[in-house]
């Protein structure tokens, strides 16, 4: 059984820590505020000082940690793991980061003999705490082998896309989704709200069809009770949607559905309101 | 049991004939073009020349036919339903139109003693067919109620949102829920394919999560086969979300994604593809 590093405790890293130490690994833990770390501690997890000293500690080390340049720090700075780690370790981004960094990272890591995954999840804080996360990987074919025990344990739908950074393009491609059906709820259920309908009656009657999606279903009832607390902030989609609109330009692509998500979610997090649910954007059509 | 008037045999209409023929009521049928309503005459359906001939056979009288122009000719023009219906009849349109347009038709009806429904329907061929609809009427609840034994024969799921016009309102909310999904599946299964992924894994892997939708599962695949035939015509999509454009218009409300959507299935049939279904506007983000 690996010795597994992990580096993040956030909502989404303290629960995958959680269900390591249950499946018996042992886990040497960092994160920037060592107060986050304290439960995980008590339950099992080892204190390390530095992404260097994880580096020294574990033959598998997980990230899951914020921002692009976040991942770019711990993994390419002064100290960061692909310079720090063994040959022959395996380095796995969770985070939802930047496609070109995630070939970038395993080039310089390929270059060294370490292996690298990106690996970004969907699901959520509950598919991360029931171990029920959908796993999207990139990387070699036996770096994504190795890694499967693992990835076992945190997810319950696990997929290798493609080669360096094809984990990351498939989370971005999920992310425009979600992104064009949570604004297509939230402006369908304005348009009713405004014409003076019951919007709960227009919400079950349109939400069995070919309107039908995850964010009528989940996020309609929320916007509906004016509940614009966060399951999935939206600065973090606003983060994801810049994302996928580098890697859409990179690419020579004009994904006019995704602008317009982007631009709507940024208005929203520069007034203030990036740390309401995505479906706060309902609270914007139809105004205060 | 009612006599059935029935204005209008298109793919929709002449199953929703041949199903209130099989449960015994006896259909008046009229449409512009007499060549569509033969099949229908033989299987028992009764020819009347003109909309003033149905009003004169028919208690209740059902349209389905296409604009909102043609739903006001056959209303209101000369020698329309309103002018020529028996005081006591119940006119329902069926048509996805005007919710401006069905709130006058219900205004000048009721001066001359004339029920009216507006009663759009979702469900596409296959729920016509199978009498499946869903039924979004709007009217007053006397004659909501007399024509539920009717609509019972048509659909399965059969609300009233409200008066004059409501049921039209419903069905601009649900258009607009489902163009911000099928242009969101058609973006991020355009962006998977330009990054070089298995457009099917990668639509198959974020399909159960927060990005699933109808029109996910049901165009996507279709998207990645390349099939465009139509399921529900482009054309037809794009005028209602012209009504839906409209009617937010008189509100006041600015409804940012249906505009973008309006405009890219504007710019498609301009191009020459308003005969293929929704899903082409994948072949347009893909170019080629």
């Amino acid at each position: 059984m690996d010795t597994i590093g992990f580096i993040g405790a956030g909502v989404m890293g303290a629960s995958m820590v959680r269900n390591l130490l249950k499946a018996g690994y042992p886990v040497y833990l960092h994160t920037r505020t060592r107060a986050k770390a304290e439960p995980l501690l008590a339950e099992g997890a080892s204190w390390t000082d530095s992404p260097a000293a994880v580096a020294e500690a574990a033959d598998v080390i997980i990230t899951i940690i914020g921002y692009p340049k976040d991942v770019e720090a711990v993994y390419l700075g002064e100290g960061g793991l692909v310079a720090t780690a063994r040959s022959g370790s395996l380095l796995i981004d969770m985070t939802t980061s930047s496609p070109a960094l995630a070939r970038r990272i395993a080039e310089v890591a390929a270059a060294r003999g370490i292996d690298v995954l990106d690996a970004p999840v969907s699901g959520g804080d509950i598919g991360a705490r029931e171990g029920t996360l959908t796993i999207m990987a990139g990387g070699e074919k036996e770096a994504f082998e190795r890694a499967r025990p693992v990835f076992e344990v945190l997810g319950k739908s696990i997929r290798r896309l493609g080669g360096a950074g094809a984990g990351q393009l498939t989370k971005m491609a999920n992310q425009i989704a979600v992104a064009a059906s949570t604004l297509g709820a939230a402006e369908a259920l304005a348009f009713a709200r405004s014409a003076g309908l019951d919007v709960q009656a227009v919400l079950d009657t349109i939400g069995g069809g070919a309107a039908a999606s995850w964010s009528l279903s989940k996020l309609g009832p929320r916007m509906v009770a004016g509940d614009f607390a966060p399951g999935f902030y939206a600065k973090h989609l606003l983060k994801d949607l810049g994302i996928a609109l580098e890697s859409a330009r990179e690419m020579g692509m004009s994904l006019p559905g995704l602008e317009l998500a982007q631009s709507l979610y940024d208005a929203m997090v520069r007034d203030g309101f990036g740390e309401q649910g995505t479906q706060g954007i309902y609270h914007r059509l139809v105004g205060k």
